[in-house]
């Protein structure tokens, strides 16, 4: 039974901030759900699809009242609005983030008269696609979801956070915002990068795109799937994680580099050992 | 109807050589399907699992009078064997190679008294596992097959050719071996470069698995999916297709170097830029 929450808000009405409103409506029809979004065609479809139950205006009074603020914008967005929007709530009301880095949102309301009142949170969830079409109520299932300096939290907000969460399906690790920054470099903002510049090399090469529908297999497909993420999305993203997604990038051409020399000098047995090594990875994806 | 081909040979059992043999035993039970290993646990298995009749001997005297022999080996074995195992047949048999490089394999048989009853092809299709366990009928179902040098090829190496990829249900495309070497270094070892040193980096600053596990989403496994590759496939095909490959690996680290400067020097708008460039692959994908 849900005691704590009668009403959700959700800012952005995206994949993340639409599979949210999805999940919750699922499990508890009676919640009544607000949906804010800058763009005012994505607040209409996620009303048309029933995804939320009314459209409300950043400043709505009624909206800064909800129990739960879930916050699925970009992360750049998410820093420019959660201090303000921290200060505009009642006691009673928990606002929740989503953002794909920590650090950097953390920071700016560490100090925050209502810094109790905020859980800092990323889903590790998502799909290369992105708006309210693109949700889903069983993103999260399974999941995992890391949660950021959840001492700092308050008992209301940490019962409404752990509801929701559970609520949706998703798997709480606790971790610090610096841990989670750096750690998320490697196993995920990197990637991104990887993918998005492979598709920039093929596409500058390859100037015929028949060529690349033709002759490229599913291994291509799989490796560049996420150069088709929006960089709406992942630029702030790269940008708050800077130092660290640095490092990694920097260890990944140096790895790149290695592999060219080999290459280069015709050492195969040098080749082989690096592909062995990565093969390791089999131990953590199977 | 078949009536060219009532026996075939297939030199190695693993995921392509398998799934030729599968594909041809549904449509044509009566075909005998002959099958050759170095590896006598995958002969075994090969005839255990009934995706050949007969295991035989590379030197076997009934297994060179095969109407066809698919050589489904790595690239550097199909260049040792190619030369004498058309010094061998008959004049009735065809053999068709499925290597992932071209330029060389074509080279080393250029002026062999046989060259017009060899068909130099690469079915583009194969998943990241390998061995007989691997292979399933269907795999090149759909498919694309690049056949090189197909004007070299004798009226009966033609036709058996023909009526094998129109069983297996795979597309032809016709190009020369140059082209086939200079594409597929973009669309398709370029990416197993990628995968393979994304992974190696992640395993390199992730010394506990857990985090890796934990931490990753659907989008890292999706690109560090061709990591788990084997090495002894692909080192051949990447020392074979050195000139064009390194070629192609060295225009990637320039443009992830060109994305680490940009990204070092706090220039968003043109991260975003390199990104929406980037996602113009969907047009390619989807």
């Amino acid at each position: 039974m849900n005691k704590i929450v009668n009403s959700l808000t959700v800012i952005g009405l995206g994949l993340i901030g639409g599979s949210f409103a999805l999940a919750v409506k699922n499990k508890f029809p009676n919640i009544r759900i607000y949906g804010v979004d800058q763009n005012p065609a994505h607040a209409s479809k996620a009303l048309e699809m029933n995804i939320i139950d009314e459209i409300k205006l950043t400043n709505d009074k009624e909206m800064l009242k909800s129990d739960v603020i879930i916050l699925a914008i970009p992360v750049s967005a998410i820093q420019i609005v959660l201090s303000d929007l921290l200060s505009t709530i009642s006691n009673e009301t928990v606002v929740i983030d989503t953002g794909s880095t920590k650090g950097s949102i953390c920071e700016s309301v560490y100090q925050h008269p209502k810094r109790a009142q905020f859980v800092a949170a990323h889903p590790i969830a998502g799909t290369e696609y992105s708006g309210p079409e693109a949700a889903f109520p069983k993103l999260f299932e399974g999941k995992k979801n890391i949660i950021c300096e959840f001492e700092l939290c308050n008992d209301l907000a940490k019962k409404c956070a752990t509801w929701l969460f559970e609520t949706v399906g998703i798997n709480n690790i606790f971790m610090d915002a610096e841990n989670h920054d750096k750690h998320l470099a490697y196993v995920s903002h990197l990637s991104h990068i990887s993918s998005f510049m492979l598709g920039l090399t093929v596409l500058n090469i390859e100037k015929d795109e028949k060529n690349i529908l033709n002759l490229a297999g599913s291994g291509f497909a799989s490796t560049v799937r996420l150069a088709k993420s929006s960089p709406e999305m992942w630029t702030p993203i790269f940008t708050q994680n800077k130092i660290h997604l640095s490092n990694a990038l920097k260890e990944y051409i140096l790895q790149l580099k290695a592999f060219e020399q080999e290459l280069n000098s015709g050492n195969s047995k040098a080749l082989s050992e690096l592909m062995k090594k990565a093969n390791e990875i089999k131990k953590v994806l199977d």
